[in-house]
C-alpha cells in the first residue's frame, strides 16, 4: 500500500499509527532560506492535539514535535526535513470485543479485509491521529505562504442543525480560536457546544461542516484538467478523515442558481486590471486561480467510535454482538479538523505556488541563477 | 503546465484544444488480452458528442475515434493505446469581442494571465471539448471493469431546482438514457426537459447535478490516507468542468446526522462474512472499498457561456462593455456530463484494481508468472 | 505496462509500434511563447530516420511530424502538444519464422512471455522506431535550452575496435553531421564506415558508442540523491534501445584514478567566482551540475537482427531451428542514434531547468507573476 | 529539492544529513504479512556501517535502527515502515577552512551554489552517509525478494589497476564477506588491501569497482521504454555516491562485439521452454529480464576528501589557498558500497515484482480479494 505522499514538489510523506511508537513525516522540496523552528510547528499541532477541552478526546498526548532535518541555523537547508512525534498514551487494550468484530462504519473491516490484518489496538493507520503528521507538513507551508501574502484560515460552521451566519474572513481570523468549537460566532458556538455535550451525554456523536478561505492567491495556479487547483483541493480535502462533502465557492447550490446568476461579470481594478465584481465563482476559473478569495466547506461525518451499543458480527465466533466502543474518543470532528484543514489547504497551495514558479524551489530568499554563495543568513562568514 | 494525466497504473495523458486540428489520448497500463474495438469506444463517445438532441450544442462533431496503437488482431497487447479524434467542427471567429476582454466566469482571464496567450476561437483547453478523451479512455476502463464483475453508472438526479426521486440503480441502468436529459425518472425528466427549454429561451442556462453508482467494487480498493479511495474520487470528479460539489454516501447531509443513526451495523453475509446492514457509508470504510456499492452526487455550475447579454472589461481598450456568447453552446451541462462522470468513476477503480493486485497490469485472460506464450488469441498460430 | 513516460515537469508520454498505424507523443510543460514549428521538429527527424545512407535500413520513412494541438500562431500556448508521425513502409510478414520461435538476443521471448502476445510482425513496440518520438520531443527541448545558453551535441566516438581521437565540442558540431557515419573525425568517419561495411556484407553487425556533451549548463541542476543530475542521465540514456554501458566523466576509467589525480582544485575565474581548473569530474559534482560542460560517454551494442543464420527453438513445434531475420535493418546502431541519445539529454536537462525555476513553466518571454496579458506575440491585437 | 524518493509501488523515501540528529527513511507499499525484525535490517546495516575495519573511516557510528510503525507481533501490516538511526558520532568542526573554500570534486560548492547554504559541518546531505537508509530499505526488499526465489549478491571485482578474475555467484556468496575488501577471489582481496593500505599512507584515496549478479528472476520485469529494466538499474546505481559508470551485461564491451558473437542462441530447457545458450545479453533483453541472471558492474571514483593537500578558493577572503581535507573518510568506497548496490538492485527488482503483479501489493502470504481475515500469523485469535 502507498498513499502516504502528498504534493508534486513540495512532498510530504507520513508514517506511523495511533497505537505505535511514533508518527513521522519527511517533508521535501521545501527551499532553502525559510527560517523555521520546533515552535513554528508547535503551535500548530497545539490545535489539533487531544485533550484540549472537554469535547475532545481525553487522551494525552503533548505532540511535541522533533526536527531531524533539513535545518542549520534556524534555517532551511533545502534539503529534506524530517519530523517525528513520539505517542505517548497510547493505551491499547480497550478494543478487545472488536478484535475479530468490526466496529461500525470504522475501517476496522476493510483494513482487515485488504491486509489480512490490521493494527489491534486501535484504529492503527486508519486512526485521524495520522493528521498529526498532515498539520506539522501544513505549518511549514503556512509559513511558506505568508512570506508570499498568502494567509488562509478555517472555522466551524454548522454541528448538526446548528448552522453560523456568514462571517467576514477578518472575523474568522479573529474569533474562531475564541472557543472550543472553533466557530467565529460566539453565539454559535455556545449553541454548538451545548448540541455537543447532549450527544456526548447520550454516548453519541455528531456530524458538522468546516468554512475554509484563503486570500492573496496570485492568479494563475493551477494545473488544469486534471490537476485543476479544484480538483487537487478536492483530492487534499477529501483525504481528511471523515470526509463526505467538498465543496467550493456555491458549492451544492451551484446547482439551482442560473449562468446569468452565477456569473461574475468583470470590472477594472485600481491598476487598471479585469476583475470580477463578485465572488460567485469561488475564486477559480477554469481551474485556475483567478486571484479572487478562495472559499469552500468540508462536511464531516460523526466519529464511529461512540458508546452507545452497536451490533457487529464477530467472524471468529459465527456470533451476533452487541457492544460498546469504549476508548477516549471526539464526540464531534470539526472541532479539532480546523487545523487539519487548513494544512490541506496550504499544502495544496504551496505545491502550485512551485509547480507555477511564483515560488522559488531552490531558496526562497533569493534569485534562481545567481551564484551567490555567501548571502545566507546560516553562514557564519556573515556574522 | 502539465496536468494532462490521471492514474497511477493505468495512466491517460491526453492532448487537444477545443478548435484545434484534433483531439486526443495515450492510455498505458491496460493489460494485454482485452478485446477493443473502435466501435467498443465509439458507443461511449456518442452518448457525450454534441448536437445528439436540442438541448445540447448544435456544434457538428462525429468524434470518430481512431485506434493508432497497442492493438493487435483485435486484443490488446499490453503497449500503450494511442487514440485521436480530429475536430471537424471547429468554426472559429465568433468570439472576437471576447479576445481581450474575458467572458464571466469563463477561463479566458485566468488561461492569458498564466500563460500570457490562450486558444483566442474558442475554449482552447479550457472547453469541455478536452472530456472526449476522457471518455474514450473511461470506455476501455469499463470494458476491463465489467470482466471483473464490476458495473457503473449514472444519471442525471436534478436540474434547477427539479430533483428526481430516490431510483434503484437497475432503473439507472433500463431509464437514463431512454430521454435526452438522462434522468431515469420519465416523469422528472419530461420537468426537466421543460425547465431548461425555459431558460434556453431566455438566453440563459442552469445547474444541475449527477447521481453515480457502483456495484460488484470488491473489498479492499483504496489507498489511505492521500490516496483513500474517496481522495482519489474527489480529484477525479473536481476535475469534471464546472464541478462545484463532489458528495458520497450521505454527503454534505452527513452534517445533520449523529453517529448512532449513521453508522452501519454488521450482520453476516450467505457465506458467513460480515457485512454492513446499511449502506450510509457509501461503499467506503477507512478510505477502502467495504464490498457494498459506492455511490455519490456531482454538482455541476450552469454553463457560462449564455446569449444574455454580461458585462467585460476589454483589457486592450480600457473599457467596460456588454457582450452577449454568440456561439454553440449547451444550456445544461449533466445531460453530456453524465458519460463523463461514469468515465471518471471508471477510470478511478481501474486504477485501484490493478494498484491492488486484483488486475493482472501484463494479461487480463492468464495469470501472471507463468510461461505461456502460445495461448493469445491473436497469435496467429492458435487459428 | 506503463514506462511510455519520461519527465517530472517536461513530460514526455509516447505511444505506437513499428508496424502499426502511426506513432505520436504528448509533450506537456512546455512553457507558453517558445516559437515553434513543425519544421522545427522535422530537422532532428530527418537524422534519425531511415534510409538516410548505405549504413541504415532501406524501410522507406519520411518521418512526417504533424503537430495537433499546443500551438497557435507558431507559438506554444502553454497546453499539451500532440505529435504524430505515420508508419508509411510498415511493410510486415517476413518474420513468420520467428513469430513462434525468437529472435536471439531480441525482445520478442520477453514481450510475449510477459504479455502473452506481441506485434508479430515486427519488432512492435520494442523496435527502436519508438525513438521517434524521443527525438521529436527532444527538438522542442533543444529550442528551450538555446534560449537559456545551452548548447548540447553528440557524435560517434567508437565502432567496432576503431575509436575516434579526442575531439573538441567545436569540431563535433562542426564535422559530426559531414559522414554518415557521424563521427566528428573525417579520418576515423572512413574507417568505420569501411568496417561497417564489411561487416554488412558479411550478414552481420557491430557495436559502437556514442560521446555527448552539453555545454552552458548553468549551476545547480539536479536533486540529489535519488534523482542526481548522473541518475537521471542514467535512467534516460540506458533507456536507449541496445544500450550496456552509460559512463559520465571519467567513466569506467575512474576506477583506476587516485582521488589526487582526480579532484579538480579550485580557481577563480574572471567574475571572481570558484571554479574548477580542470573538468575531470564531468560537470557534475555531488550529483549537481558545476557549470562545467557535462560529458559522457554511451555504448550500444550490435543490432541483433542479422542475416546470418543463428540458431531459434520453436515453441510450437518444439523444433530447434537455423534461422536468417531477413527485414531491413541497421548494421550499426551509432550513427542513427545520435540523434536519440542527444534527444535524451535535452529532454533531462530541460526538465532539470524547470524543476529549479531556472525556466518559468508558465512560459519563457515572460517572469511569473505579472499580470500582463497583451505581450503575447499571437494576441491578435498586437498585429 | 526532492529527490529523496525512489520507487513507484515499493516507495523509499528518505531524510537525513551527515552531521545531523538522525537519518530516516519511510517505506510504503510494502505487503502485510511480512516477518520482519530490527535484526533483519540490522545485518545489513552492520556491513555499510563505518569503523569497521583499518580500511573504513573510524567514525564510530553503531547505525542501530529503530522501527517506528508498520509492524505489529513481528509482521508487517501493510502500512508505512517508519525507520530511524540515530547520529551518534557527527563530530562537527574539522571543516574550517572549507566553509567558504569549496573541497575539491565534492558537493560542497554545488550546494552551496544552489541553496544559498550547505551543511557546513561536514558534507551534509551529499555525505554517502545517507545511503544507510538505502540500505535499510533494501535489506526489507531482500527479504521479500527471498520469499519469491530471488537471491543477489554483490563483490568488489577491482580496486585501482588489481582486478579480480570472474567468479561464479556461489563464490562470491561464500567468500566476498571473508575479507574486509569484499571482494570474492581471497588472493586478489589480498592484493587490493596492500594497493588502499598504499594509497591511504600517501594521503590519496583510490577508485573501484562493484560486480553484481541477481539469480531466480522471472521472466517478464521491466516497463519499457523509459522504465526499462536497464533504464532503472541505471538510474538505481548511478544514485549511488561516486558513480561515474554503469554497465550490464557485457557493457562498455559490448561496443567490440558483432551481432552473432553476441546474439545469444536459444535451446530448450527442461521443461521445453525457450531459454537461450548462454548470457551474454545479462538477464535482459528488449527491457525485460529474461529469466537469465541479471549481472553488471558500477565503477566508483576514489574518495574525494584525502588529507592531501589540495587547492581551493576562498569567495570569502579572494584567496587561493592549499587545504588538507581533515575528518574521518574511508581510502576506497566500494568494500563499502557492496551492501548499498545490492539495496539499490534489490529495490529495483522488488518495484518491478509489484508493478508486473508478481508480488500480491496488499499481502504476501494469501491470494487478493478473498475475504478470509483471521488466517493472519499476528492474529491474536489465532494463537
Amino acid at each position: 500500500m502507498n498513499g502516504n505522499r502528498f504534493g508534486r514538489l513540495f512532498q510530504v510523506t507520513t508514517f506511523g499509527e495511533s497505537h505505535g511508537e511514533a508518527m513521522g513525516c519527511t517533508i521535501s522540496g521545501c527551499p532553502a532560506g525559510l527560517e523555521l523552528s520546533e515552535e513554528d510547528i508547535q503551535e500548530d499541532l497545539d490545535r489539533r492535539k487531544p485533550g484540549q477541552s472537554m469535547i475532545t478526546t481525553s487522551r494525552g498526548e503533548p505532540d511535541d514535535v522533533s526536527i531531524k532535518s533539513g535545518i542549520q541555523d534556524g534555517y532551511t537547508t533545502g534539503t529534506p526535513i524530517g519530523l517525528v512525534i513520539q505517542n505517548k498514551d497510547a493505551r491499547s487494550g480497550k478494543y478487545e470485543p472488536f478484535i475479530t468484530a468490526p466496529r461500525p462504519s470504522h475501517g476496522d473491516f476493510t483494513y482487515s479485509a485488504k491486509f489480512g490484518t490490521r493494527n489491534w489496538g486501535g484504529g492503527g493507520r486508519s486512526s485521524a491521529r495520522e493528521t498529526v503528521n498532515w498539520v506539522a507538513a501544513g505549518a511549514i507551508a503556512k509559513k511558506l505562504l505568508a512570506r508570499e501574502g498568502i494567509e488562509l484560515k478555517a472555522h466551524v460552521n454548522q454541528i448538526g442543525d446548528v448552522e453560523a451566519p456568514e462571517v467576514s474572513f477578518e472575523q474568522i481570523k479573529e474569533h474562531s480560536e475564541e472557543n472550543d468549537v472553533r466557530c467565529a460566532d460566539p453565539e454559535t458556538a455556545a449553541e454548538m457546544q451545548e448540541l455537543i455535550e447532549e450527544y456526548q451525554e447520550e454516548g453519541d456523536s455528531i456530524g458538522g461542516s468546516i468554512y475554509f478561505e484563503a486570500q492573496g492567491v496570485p492568479v494563475g495556479l493551477g494545473a488544469p484538467r486534471f490537476d485543476s487547483l479544484s480538483a487537487r483541493l478536492g483530492q487534499a480535502m477529501m483525504a481528511v478523515p471523515a470526509t463526505t462533502a467538498f465543496e467550493f465557492g456555491l458549492g451544492r447550490e451551484a446547482r439551482e442558481w442560473t449562468g446569468k446568476e452565477r456569473n461574475d461579470d468583470w470590472e477594472f481594478d485600481d491598476e487598471g486590471n479585469p476583475t470580477p465584481v463578485e465572488n460567485d465563482h469561488g475564486g477559480i476559473q477554469g481551474g485556475i486561480s483567478s486571484g479572487e478569495p478562495i472559499y469552500g466547506e468540508v462536511t464531516l461525518h460523526a466519529p464511529t467510535s461512540i458508546p452507545k451499543s452497536q451490533q457487529t458480527a464477530d467472524w471468529e465466533t459465527g456470533e451476533i454482538k452487541e457492544e460498546k466502543v469504549i476508548g477516549r474518543h471526539d464526540p464531534v470532528l470539526p472541532p479539532r479538523g480546523v487545523p487539519v484543514v487548513e494544512a490541506m489547504l496550504a499544502l495544496t497551495l504551496v505545491d502550485f505556488m512551485l509547480l507555477s514558479g511564483r515560488l522559488n524551489p531552490d531558496r526562497v530568499d533569493d534569485q534562481p541563477g545567481e551564484y551567490d554563495t555567501d548571502y545566507h543568513p546560516s553562514n557564519p562568514q556573515n556574522e
